[in-house]
C-alpha cells in the first residue's frame, strides 16, 4: 500500500510537469500554466471519482497530492530549459503515468465493488481524461483523437489486468504485466507509427 | 416499468449509433469514434446524476447499459455504408431518442424529490448535453447553438409533462403525448427551418 | 446569513446577465442565450460542489437561485440597448462578482471541514470555472487563460482571507478587506494592463 501510495505522488508529480511543458507555445502566463499542470494532473482521477461517486476524491481528501503537483509545476519553472530539451525523456514518464494511473484506477474500482466492465473505463479515464480535459480547456483537438494508440494502450493494459486476475496470477506479477503491456504498446506503436484504423473510411 | 427500462438500453443503443456517425468525415481511429460514440449515449445522463448526487450512475450501475453502447458501436461498424445513407432515418431515431430521453430525465428527477423547475432543467439535460460534450471534445460548436429548435423543443416538451401531471392527466397519456409533443417541435422546425430568434440582433 | 444568502442571489443575477452579453455578436438564438446566461451563472459553484460532493448543489436545492438568474435574463433581453453601452458598468458588476464568489466558496470549503489549501483553490473555482464553462463550450480561449490577472486575483485574495482568519481577523472586516481587496487587484491589472509574466519565455 505505501509503494501504491508513493506511486501515484510521483505519477501526480510527473503529470503536473507535463501539463505544465504542454502550453509551452501558447504565450500564457504563469498562473495559466499552473492551471493547466494542475488541471493535467488532479482532472482524471477527479472525473473517475465524481462518476463513481467516491468521495473526498482522492486530492481533496489528502493535500499532499496537491504539493506534489505544486512541486512539480515549480520543478518545471526552475529547470524549464533543460526540460524543454528532454522532450524524449518526458514522453517516456508521461508513458509511465499512464501506466501507473490506468493500474491504480481499475484497482480502485475495483476495490469500490463494481464490475470489471465499469472497472477497465475508469482505469483507461484515470490515465487519459486529465489531458482531454486540458486539451479540451486549451482548445485543442484531444490528445485521444490524435496520438498514436494512447488510450486504447490503456484499456488494453486494463483489460489484461482484469484478464489476468481472473485466471489466479498474483496481484505483483499482474501489476507489473499488466503497466508493462501498456509502456511498451504505447512506445512501439510511437516508434513505428502504428495507429488503428481509421473510422468510417472503407 | 420493463418499458422504460427497455425504452431506455434502446436510446442508449441509437445515441451510441449516432455519435459513432457523427465523426465519420474526422479521420478518427476506431478507439476515437467508439470514446465519441460512448460518451454521447451516457454523457447527458451521467451529468444528470452527477448534478442531482444520483449515485451509482445508471449506465455504472447496470451494466447492461455498456452492453447495448458497445452493441450500437459495433452494429455501426457493421454496417456503416448502409447507415451512412440513412442519414434522415437516423435524424428521425435521433429525434426520438430526444423525446424519450426528455421525459424519462423528468421522471427520474421527479422520483428522487426535487422541484419541478429542476425536474425541467434536467429533462432537458439528459436529452442534450451528451451531444453538448460530445461536440466540445471534438471542437465542434455545440449542436445546442446551431439546431433549429433542438434543447428548446426538449425544455418545452418538460414543462409540458409537468403542467399536464399537475392537471391530473394519467401518466401513459402524459408520456406518449409529451414525447409526440417534443418529436413533432422538432420535426416541424428542421422540416420549414424554423428557429427562435437571434439574441441581440434587434 | 441573511446578507451572505442575498449576496448570493444577487451575484447569480449579475453572472447571468454577464453570460447572456456574453455570446451578443455570435448570433445565437433566445434558447443559446439564456443557456450561456445558466451555465455562467451556475457553473463554478457547481463544479466546486461536485468536487466537494457538497449535495444537494446550490441551485438544485433552493429554487431561488433559478429564478435570480431567469431574472437576469429577462433583464438583459428588456434592456439589451441600454446594457450593450454600459460595458464599463458590466466589467464593474463582474469584478463584484467574482470578488464575492471566491470569499463564499473559501468559506463553503472550511464550513465543510476541508483544507486551507482546497478552500484557497475552491474559492477561485466558484468565481472563476462558470466563465471557463462558458468559454468552452462556446469554442473561446477560456477568460482564465486571457484576461489581465483574471483568476489569480481571485487566488491571492483567497489565501489573504484565510491568512488574516489565521491571525484572528474577525469574520466581517476579513470578508470585507479580501473582497476589497481582489476587486483592487483586478481593477488596477485591468486599469494598467498589467499581467503576469509569461510562461516558458525565458
Amino acid at each position: 500500500m505505501d509503494l501504491q501510495y508513493a506511486l501515484e505522488l510521483i505519477g501526480v508529480f510527473f503529470f503536473a510537469i507535463s501539463g505544465a511543458l504542454a502550453i509551452q507555445d501558447k504565450g500564457h502566463d504563469w498562473f495559466g500554466a499552473g492551471f493547466t499542470a494542475f488541471v493535467t494532473a488532479i482532472g482524471g482521477g477527479s472525473l473517475r471519482d465524481m462518476l463513481l461517486g467516491a468521495y473526498p476524491l482522492v486530492w481533496i481528501g489528502n493535500v499532499a497530492f496537491l504539493y506534489a503537483i505544486f512541486a512539480g509545476i515549480l520543478f518545471t519553472f526552475l529547470f524549464y530549459r533543460f526540460l524543454a530539451k528532454l522532450r524524449k525523456t518526458l514522453f517516456l514518464f508521461d508513458t509511465l503515468g499512464i501506466g501507473f494511473f490506468t493500474i491504480l484506477g481499475v484497482e480502485k474500482t475495483l476495490s469500490l465493488g463494481f464490475s470489471l466492465e465499469v472497472a477497465a473505463i475508469m482505469g483507461m479515464f484515470s490515465a487519459v481524461m486529465g489531458g482531454v480535459i486540458r486539451d479540451t480547456l486549451t482548445n485543442e483537438i484531444p490528445i485521444l483523437f490524435r496520438k498514436e494508440v494512447y488510450a486504447s494502450a490503456c484499456l488494453a493494459g486494463a483489460v489484461l489486468y482484469l484478464v489476468c486476475s481472473h485466471y489466479g496470477l498474483s496481484r505483483d506479477i499482474n501489476l507489473l504485466l499488466s503497466i508493462t503491456a501498456i509502456i511498451v504498446i504505447r512506445l512501439v506503436a510511437v516508434k513505428y507509427k502504428l495507429s488503428l484504423p481509421v473510422w468510417g473510411s472503407r
